[in-house]
């Protein structure tokens, strides 16, 4: 395969300069080679429009990848860059514009800088979540991470698609707590973002606001440069970690019970990653929410499982009783708390307070966990609320008596809605309601969202890939639907793979699409050439956007 | 006096045509109408180089703000838009480029939403602090701003320069708290940002990264577009307030004190705006920092005044000894916190516990104030500690004792230094010698930053404005000569006033200039005219930028 419009020879031409600039052995164009960056999760899968690489290059400096990007303009090839590409459920390692040549950063895996006072870090692509931990507990360090789940990608991968993690507010938004940015720009220029572009800059890690019109987040989820370097915020150590839970048994009380969380998120009281889950309902936590829309969790017993076939919407006062009967509460609320143990203590004891407001409310007061983490405390709570990377997640869609016949990935639906219960409620019913419209395995039970981010809800709905190209292609299908009866209840999302960036961008309509418009003037101020990331996030270079779509 | 290179009569038709959208009454062309827009602050004030406009618009909307920046593409007219144009210290109601036509939005002075529950607001420019501070407290809000000082400027317009306020550490970053822009593009396009470019999205003020590339930043101290609506964060009323000190008497002390300062504020154990004071040195507190360089505190004696005189970079052990004699700490750290009583409470014990480590210390238990608040507590504590907007600062300049001849206003330098106590000494330093060898009456005494941000202090410098053209000059010059004494430290300039702003950009020369050559790209592609805000920030449109600087 070689790039639309590009000759076999002229591609030929790119490669052999390629190598003169990163070595032959890191140019990679077999087959076999280049099949490594296929998508694993690609609903695609074998299918015509599979998003496929031609070749990929791996750098391993700046330099080399400012002269990849200027080669790659001279002749007019396509490049994808990814970080480490395990960017599962969004893409992976496989371009959005098939014929790109994959711009592999792996190799440039420096953690460049720790500031342990300052708590900062400022690090290559290449480096992954695990790396940068090892780096830190092999040096002494006192710093934590902020870890999604898996933990193997990479930091700066990670971030420029938006992704997020599980410690404290002000750190999950892992694009929100960079602070600095070094671009190669599509033209092969370099630029250094905030108080970077200050030579000899001493708080380019510190302080991220720069000076006058501030471009970095031009250069999260877009084809607008190749990040070469970015500084992180961390977390000093905590005294201590606790997670505790509310709960509360009338299904109406989940209006008041959100208002409460958002008070005591929205003032600090609690700092960590609210986790919200209906016991009753047979929504399971987070960390096996892969594949939960299909299965959900298996009714207790027989009275359980007939009445929650028959609670119209997830609710019946019958539900509710055998709730009551059975210790089952409608809703548990996890909350976390990060600090001394005695401010731990108290924020918990002054959370209590204000959720027993709710008539029954019931509490269960979680252990004090001391850190630095002991042994004997390790797995008490998941890895990620204590910065530490893992695999475990996968786990969750591996096969088990729930899940008989693990898929070969999933696809993420990831509208965000209002902080409220009602967008609760009338989300379950839409999607509910889709779910049936569709004829998709969604919504079973009646489902509750993360709370990735401050101020706002995330309802994830996962669905499988079967490489059956008729499930798949529906399903597909179906997702395009959801996306645009999402938008017609002014819900979207904030993220999504390659195969539905087009779609979601198509959406976000308001004023003749005045949003794509500004993109695409910025992508053709930046990116004259139209050589990066053509497609990415719904934003094409001038040449293919007749095709868009 | 009209634009540079717009004849009178195109001029004429220019203002006429600006009638026929906004009414007569709003164009103001007459000179005592315009001089109402010089700055007041001007270190040029009545000076050849003074920045003047020839006239200002009042738009009362969206679309008569479209209709004006129509016209003025159509003829070429310079525009300079401002929210309330109380940005004193930084250019305030005057243009960037004398000649432009002021765009006043203060007509545009709606509070258009507020969701109590999920403590957000959406406001256009000409709101203030006191307009939004009344609408909330007039409704029984419960919710309270983050405001600067003084409270008369707009929201907008101060987190569009990159305006700071006092309350929490994640709200104090004003445009960092914001979520969700429209914009009128320089082309009179217009740009809902975030979630808003999704038609009738529920999410605009509580999802802030939008979809694919966010173009916010663009926005924020520039040229980019007008801001006609914006969406911020706020913070629902805590039950308690509580200010409390740490005080240690050892010169390096200072060191161990910014380490366990940034431990503290990093994890979240301290919430509010820490204030670092020498009570030794003669630094005074924020509120009262402008010409605290040219005057300092009084020493308390005859031998204070010799041993301060004589202590080499601020110290000497005389001058300690005299210290600990006279109860004068050498450092004082005021730390603030927000919430639950029994929360506050034990965070200070833990803050205690945690500075306790330094030998000596000695501490200030401040008292818990209880909110809503009651009469009898109000001026216990600042304004601006509380939310509550105030224009009390003015006194800080006022005629006194201290201050015999009070200036007709300030110029203030900023460069963001490390968060170390090695800074703060090294800031020191460099600054009294330069101060010395510019013969400025800068840092007579040790001077502590400023923490308006996480992670970063800021070095505020206050010089004041005479309106005698040779001292003003002679400061102004020595300015530029402090931007790049610092620039080579690798300190810069966050935020500045229209003179400098070139010569601050010049400082970011991070390979030739490669910041200022991508925000020209970006400027150029989204106001091809270059008819907004030229100058700004350093800024050119195609046309201007051979005269830079």
């Amino acid at each position: 395969m070689t790039p639309a419009g590009v000759s076999d020879a002229q591609f030929a031409r790119a490669l052999a300069r390629f190598a003169d600039v990163v070595g032959a052995e890191f140019v990679f164009s077999s087959r076999e080679d280049v099949d490594l960056y296929r998508d694993a999760y690609s609903p695609l899968w074998g299918q015509p429009d599979e998003r496929l690489a031609s070749a990929a290059v791996a750098p391993a400096s700046v330099e080399e990848v400012q002269a990849v990007v200027r080669i790659a303009n001279e002749l007019r090839i396509p490049l994808y860059p990814i970080s480490t590409g395990k960017n599962l459920g969004y893409g992976g390692s496989a371009p959005a514009y098939s014929g790109s040549v994959v711009l592999d950063l792996k190799r440039m895996n420096r953690v460049l800088e720790v500031d342990e006072a300052n708590a900062t870090v400022l690090v290559e692509p290449g480096v992954s979540y695990f790396d940068l931990y090892r780096h830190l507990r092999e040096t002494g360090s006192r710093l934590w991470l902020d870890v999604p789940d898996p933990g193997w990608g990479s930091l700066i991968g990670n971030a420029l698609d938006r992704g997020s993690g599980a410690t404290m507010a002000h750190l999950r938004n892992h694009f929100d707590a960079h602070c600095g940015l070094e671009v190669v720009l599509p033209d092969g220029d370099l630029l250094r973002t905030g108080m970077g572009a200050l030579p000899g800059a001493k708080t380019w890690q510190s302080y991220r606001s720069g000076y006058g019109a501030s471009v970095d987040g031009l250069f999260a989820q877009s084809g607008m440069g190749v990040v070469t370097k970015m500084g992180f915020w961390l977390l000093p150590e905590p005294e201590a970690f606790r997670r505790c839970a509310v709960n509360a048994w009338r299904f109406e009380d989940l209006h008041r019970m959100v208002e409460i969380l958002n008070y005591v998120e929205n003032t600090r009281l609690t700092t960590g990653f609210p986790e919200l889950t209906s016991p009753l309902n047979g929504q399971r936590t987070i960390a096996a929410f892969m594949e939960a829309n299909e299965h959900g969790a298996p009714p207790r017993d027989l009275e359980h499982a007939e009445l929650l076939a028959a609670a119209e919407g997830g609710y019946s006062p019958e539900l509710e009783a055998y709730g009551r009967r059975a210790g089952l509460p409608t809703w548990s609320f996890h909350l976390s708390y990060y600090g001394p143990p005695e401010v731990v203590e108290a924020q918990w004891r002054a959370t209590r307070r204000l959720f027993s407001e709710i008539q029954g409310t019931s509490f269960e007061d979680g252990e004090i966990i001391r850190m630095p983490l002991a042994e004997r405390d390790r797995g008490k709570v998941h890895d990620a609320d204590l910065g530490i990377p893992s695999l475990r997640i996968f786990s969750a869609g591996a096969r088990s008596a729930l899940v008989p016949t693990p898929s070969y990935g999933h696809l993420f639906l990831s509208p965000v809605i209002p902080r409220t219960g009602a967008a609760i409620v009338e989300a379950n019913r839409v999607f509910r309601e889709a779910g049936i419209a569709l004829d998709l395995p969604i919504l079973r039970n009646f489902q509750l969202p993360t709370c990735y981010w401050e101020r706002t809800f995330l309802f994830l709905i996962g669905m499988g890939v079967t490489r059956d190209p008729a499930v798949d292609g529906k399903r597909i299908a179906a997702f395009k639907a959801l996306i645009r009866i999402a938008a017609e209840h002014g819900w979207s999302e904030y993220r999504t793979a390659p195969v539905f960036q087009d779609a979601v961008l198509d959406v976000f309509s308001y004023n003749d699409h005045a949003l794509r418009r500004v993109q695409e003037r910025l992508k053709d101020a930046l990116d004259p050439n139209g050589i990066l990331s053509a497609g990415r996030y719904g934003v094409w270079p001038r040449h293919l956007r007749e095709g868009r779509g």
